[in-house]
């Protein structure tokens, strides 16, 4: 038997929006890894171990995955949402970079999932209906003058906009700073929506004007999602249309 | 017994790919309204009518739709991929801000799907995992002009980019004009990635650089995903670090 890493999204909470191809990788796991609260949406069974490991070590996660593939485990790497959307699988790349030559034989699949962005867009009407950018607010692992740079030219561009980590607790004025940016390229006018816990039961979705956001609307539960100049309201809904001039 | 519109994204081509709550919303439906070949992916049953229609009478076949939930159907618009990526989400929602205001008050859902750029970055590793940029290279609804403008914010931005709709029969010198932008922004040596009918049985992955890529490389059953200056090969797949400086 030969050992396998899937990287397998498990979409954005609701078990409705898991994919049949992640459910049946799952069945046949020996082994599966991820951040905590991930894992623990994996129902236990005989034969199925599961490896915890908290934020912000995903390169030491992806390592110890290929290391028990190669001992012919057959691991799946559970994330949120997508695991090619600032999730699990460049991660999962970079260790294998890192790693020793023999693992580039290594069977590794990445299963897609439903991503935040796209399941607060379907709640929200369809603010991403046309040409749209996704970018993770977090300096983490860019320097913040990139972040601006990107929002500035994304504004120019008209793109729709669609924000991860929007916020933390460790770098609370930063936002504020983004929505300033977003207010200076886009005007006051333009609608910005939050999608706070998007398919679990406590989800709350929130559309403003950039004139009345504010940076407290957003924590890293929440996706925040920019409109482009020609987004609008219909009813209930927020949507964009396809044409532009 | 009070009709709705449901706004279904049936995702690349796999049933694996479907989601449980899109294959529930279908089990529900009276009526079913599409695109010719995504409609033929929906198993018929009794009680279940299907209405096929050609490309290019979106707003018409979400107009019906509406037409026939305010009747008291329950009626599902099918969409390849994720309805609210270029498909047919904002096609309704602009078709309900023309029409009565009483379809107001008609239950609309849009349920998430696999969006074919996620499936393909999939497939390939995961080239979309920083920043990035969905582009619609369709001038169908847009001018040129726009979309070449956007390229080049894009590429200056250090996003990612996908492209939907590369490249038609009635269009055929244009992806090549993006190509050309694209060498000039961002180099030769830029990885460039062909995903043509992703999770079909003739699925076919092609990566080049930029500097190797032809027009002739793409069609409108193909999906184009450009890297950022980091994207990178580690084996057979294709991954963009999650770090930039």
């Amino acid at each position: 038997m030969s050992g396998w890493v899937v990287i397998a999204g498990l979409g954005p909470g609701d078990a409705a929006l898991v994919t049949p191809e992640v459910r049946d990788a799952l069945a046949e796991a020996t082994d599966v890894v991820g951040y905590i609260p991930y894992v623990r949406r994996v129902t236990p069974r005989p034969g199925l171990t599961l490896h915890e490991s908290d934020n912000r070590v995903e390169v030491e996660r992806a390592t110890h995955a290929l290391e028990m593939a190669a001992e012919g485990k057959r691991v799946v790497v559970v994330s949120s949402g997508d695991p090619g959307v600032f999730a699990m699988a460049s991660a999962l790349f970079e260790a294998l970079e890192a790693g020793p030559e023999v693992w580039l034989s290594l069977e590794i699949r990445v299963l897609p999932g439903i991503t935040a962005m796209l399941a607060a867009a379907a709640r929200l009407g369809a603010p991403l209906g046309h040409d749209f950018c996704a970018i993770n607010l977090s300096d983490n692992l860019k320097p913040w003058s990139l972040i601006e740079h990107r929002l500035r030219l994304a504004a120019q561009a008209g793109f729709a906009m669609a924000f991860y980590n929007p916020r933390s607790a460790s770098r609370p004025h930063q936002f504020g700073e983004a929505l300033e940016i977003l207010r200076a390229e886009c005007g006051p006018d333009c609608l910005i929506s939050f999608a706070r816990n998007v398919s679990k039961d406590d989800e709350t979705l929130t559309t403003v004007t950039l004139g009345d956001a504010t940076p407290d609307m957003a924590d890293m539960r929440t996706v925040v999602i920019v409109g482009n100049a020609d987004t609008r309201r219909v009813g209930p809904h927020v949507y964009t249309p396809r044409r532009a001039e």
